[in-house]
């Protein structure tokens, strides 16, 4: 390693540049409002935070764009994918330091803003895009909103990146690779069947003599079983399951769905631990961006009141109706439909066992 | 004070009662299992927080019960619901102790709490009952679930406590009191009018010569600024207020209305200081309940899956369907919509100023 | 209001700026080493908050600078110290995310920095001085560090911003000028003084019969109580308090402290409730940058271990001896030691209750 | 599975026993104190929670100590502490709600709790023994307070548990049994002394040629690398390191530490994957409770003041002082020291890395 010249901190974090960027417009029409330098430190240190979760997520794409994912790299993945959620935890806390800024505060400067809005974001839609989600997921008015509010120069940026694979569809073709949607010698999906039928007869029978239920709530419940079966029915057949996913009611293929399915199972095995981590967090990547847009929207709701903006952004409303959306995991989040008790799951064959296996521990005894 | 017996820690939070409370219901019918402990400790901290939480709103609701409430009450009420507010803050935070159990944990025995489910509750339903919400509030879905699930001496209960005057009436009652939707010598509300149409009228400038506005946009936001002209038009006129009212548009009656307005933009005065912060308090509350059921409807969605119980529950549909109702402060949550900038909001007479001041800084000056 | 061309949120907060100010040292000297922007966004957000907090501090400064703080001020006040509060959390909280990069990560990019250090951090400084630390609060290892690691600039910055006066200055100072150490027509301190007789009596009484304690314990506990007795003669008595401070005891003059005993001991009137609340959110930013350096430490502790730094810093040592100190508002923290409860404390003639309330629910009544 | 009766939500939780379990002191001596039931409420909780950490711990030994631990088991053993983990943090995070107790009406109430005190809490104590803390690791105020404090009967239950193996002993077989202190073809550790050597030089001209040094602070740089190279060589010779553990330098046993930083330094092969996470949530456990103690004994000292407490606690001096203290893995957590970049580790031979290995995405490529 070559001597460097001595490094100074604030060089290093170019602090002129970051510290001298805080111009309020307030200052420019009149007197200086002084909230208005939160409200900029506060969008700054969220842009800030999403470069950082762009850095880590651009980096697992291309970890899992090679033709195969050595078993080391699963360790970085998920060590990153933790990162994001550390950081997303921190963009929903720090919510509360916004929060110290009242409606009277914000009124005070707010139409001097028009018609900036947080929708015009550039980063927040490529950490979308990188995951996953794309123009035909979104909702009519957000991909309007979307086209109307960006700059040509950033609608291209976000074209560009929504036109390249995402972390969903890597995944995805990872899971489909991964041999457990058939074994050579091994039906496991059969006996995974056998299993759910053993396992919805028991629901059955608890149904029928449940006595907390009465008459309606009884037949609610069996209506509700034959849903489950029919569920778990289309999971084991490739036809029906094409049609759902036709449909929209799912994403994954039935090959990646079958092997999720399989590393919830049998999460606990060195093959699988790592493989479930990772399924794990994405989970948590998306229920804590779904987090975050909930208490942004009723943060806003707060602060704004119901009184219709200046700008076209007609805020809490289109916010809230985007808290369930965007979530390229979905499927991932739904798996506990497919899951049975770990008691009733087929045990697994030796051959297969030994393939998931490392016994180290045992080397000296 | 009289010399007491010595007191011994576990003697006096009465340890052998609690911690020989977790009696798992799968060790009765086979293999105890494991993560069963955990769902009862959280569960019952869960229970003992809502005690600790009735504890605070009961007293609340005596103090504010007498005829009227002394100025250093005030700041005991406040504190005890800034006290609820850190309690439910430990409430969302400790979903993710929850969380660390996984579907196939839980589904070693869910089967075995058929049909016993967190609709029954008493206690959270007691809180709700103190705050204010009525049975008249809830869903039809929630109120048939309530009556068919709890014990008949618990829906007594809570009958008893909904037949008691909450929080809510007490605070509209003390709003109302208060000498502020009317002055003798000054005509507050008319000045505020005209400062209403003041920012109207510049809002509806921005609208016009905003350029980032196309003509569909700008149609609609003219079409919003007339909404908002009529919600102003609204709270100034008993009669249309009325109308609203008992539309269910709000539960707050005007002059309660009229007196949270005007608290809220004269806050910084010593009388209104901490007024507003028990109005601020109650606003937090319901944001933090509605911010719990919301946390805890995707921790119950991650974990179950779309799969339907076997006990009626339902779950994880009508937990959703919840999170945004059940409010009982939702006027004050709405109140900016009728907030204004500080520099338009009227300059107040120096006779009513003085009214609202103590200066004691100035004594020696 | 006039009306301003169009704002673009990314030109608003200057994002091209700040999203292109992470320039890793490791890609000048090889290969970019993936954690090095991490550990460049992480400090950049610390600064983008020490610039608020800045913000925040200094107009309370301002504020507080006046001959007299006019009593709505005051709400101003305590809201701006509570943002400050709330973003200390955020910062205590981030650090779950550097705690993310494990040894071998940072590891990788460490030498790189030599001899940059969070030492250098300007505005940490600038903080610490507005408060009212000076160079002489400092500890000498800590002075040394300043002076040898800031440059020339940053350091006539720092020697500068501490020539001024800060918060505890004027705090003092405010203190000192309200009316509560010396009453006209009535000796409150010396009832004061009677009721702390009393509760050392009781004290006395427990001790003597407390059969818990064995004789060495009851001997101790009696010295203790000597002590305690002291400790109240000296803030009753001008010249033993004289002789304390002089010592370093106590930070505030006597007739600060008087006023803060009083404030917190009739906290409950509106006159003392906003400076009741402005005295504990001094409390709690002395508190939470305690906790931030002790976390700071422990993180540092586990991510560089005991082996000593090549830029002269050895880290975690000093960074844990800096850990209690430099709390501006000591005295403060400490003055749980003065006050008794509620019930023993005098009570309030008449007259002076009427200074430090407003009655304006009762009016109608 | 059998039909059982109906399982009603308040009977399984057995309610009616916590609820009832709140009587404070105060009522029986004069009239209730209204705080009091805060601080009963607050530190059942903790009880309970301790109950459900005892419940985790207690099963992560009863596996730990199997002769040895299947690989499947890491998984479990990993989840469970992390379930510690996530329950320290709410005992953390709940501190908050008991500094909305203020020193007054603390105050009303502390009398009647002589001479109870939080050292008697049996379970924190048991939480202690069972991760591995002996008496002899404690101060002598510590045991002294122990002692004379706890009930007879809860002494025995400590002495028992700290009669078993804990879980930091059954850790250190566990590594110790690890075939990563001595490959039978491979001199790892020969080559580890080597990339250590190469770190130490570059380190070594870095302090020569950096100009940030002035000479007195490179003198001390030189001596703190030579103390480096000292620790290191510790490491890896028997006698010394027999040496230093005798004088309480190391807990681990040389081959336990050897196998915790192979451990460390490839984390990343699936074989080592769990057991890196399981030590990191070790150190992360004892880091909670390092927090957790300082958050604590700031808490303490705010509320309480300087004043010495009647029942012979002197609480927060005491608290402060094991603050640092009573860590059971303090030997992983200063593990940092003796790791290296990546880049400078040894690369692993074929036959080494296979062993470590599972290559399950390569199948179908």
């Amino acid at each position: 390693m070559k001597i460097h010249p001595p490094l100074y901190y604030g060089d290093y974090l170019q602090l002129p540049k970051i510290l001298n960027a805080q111009a309020p417009e307030s200052a420019k029409y009149g007197e200086e409002v002084h909230d208005e330098t939160l409200f900029i430190v506060v969008h700054q240190t969220y842009e800030l935070w999403f470069k950082q979760i762009l850095h880590e997520l651009n980096s697992i794409r291309e970890i899992m764009a090679q033709p195969f994912v050595p078993s080391t790299d699963l360790y970085v993945i998920n060590a990153r994918l933790e990162r994001v959620t550390a950081i997303q935890q921190v963009l929903i806390d720090q919510i509360q330091v916004m929060e110290t800024m009242t409606t009277l505060d914000f009124m005070e400067f707010r139409d001097y803003l028009v018609p900036a809005s947080g929708f015009q974001s550039l980063q927040f839609r490529l950490v979308e895009a990188v995951l996953g989600i794309r123009s035909e997921h979104r909702m009519d008015i957000e991909k309007q909103f979307i086209n109307s509010r960006l700059k040509p120069e950033d609608r291209q940026a976000l074209e560009k990146e929504e036109s390249k694979v995402g972390i969903f569809e890597l995944l995805e073709a990872w899971l489909a690779r991964m041999p457990f949607s058939r074994f050579e010698d091994y039906d496991f999906w059969g006996e995974y069947e056998l299993a759910v039928h053993k396992m919805l007869k028991q629901d059955h029978e608890i149904i029928l003599n449940n006595p907390g239920l009465d008459e309606p709530l009884r037949a609610m419940e069996l209506k509700n079983l034959e849903t489950t079966r029919e569920t778990f029915a289309t999971l084991l057949d490739a036809d029906k399951f094409a049609g759902q996913r036709a449909q929209g009611r799912f994403r994954l293929s039935q090959k990646a769905m079958l092997s999720a399915v399989f590393i919830f199972l049998y999460r606990d095995y060195p093959a699988l631990q790592m493989p479930f981590e990772i399924l794990s967090s994405l989970v948590e990547i998306d229920e804590k961006f779904t987090t975050w847009r909930f208490r942004h929207a009723l943060m806003v709701h707060r602060i704004i009141g119901t009184k219709i903006g200046t700008g076209g952004s007609s805020g809490q409303e289109y916010l809230k109706s985007t808290t369930e959306r965007n979530r390229a995991f979905l499927d991932l989040f739904n798996l506990a439909t497919f899951l049975m008790p770990k008691s009733l799951a087929p045990a697994l064959p030796k051959a297969i066992k030994d393939q998931l296996d490392i016994v180290y521990d045992a080397r000296q005894s």
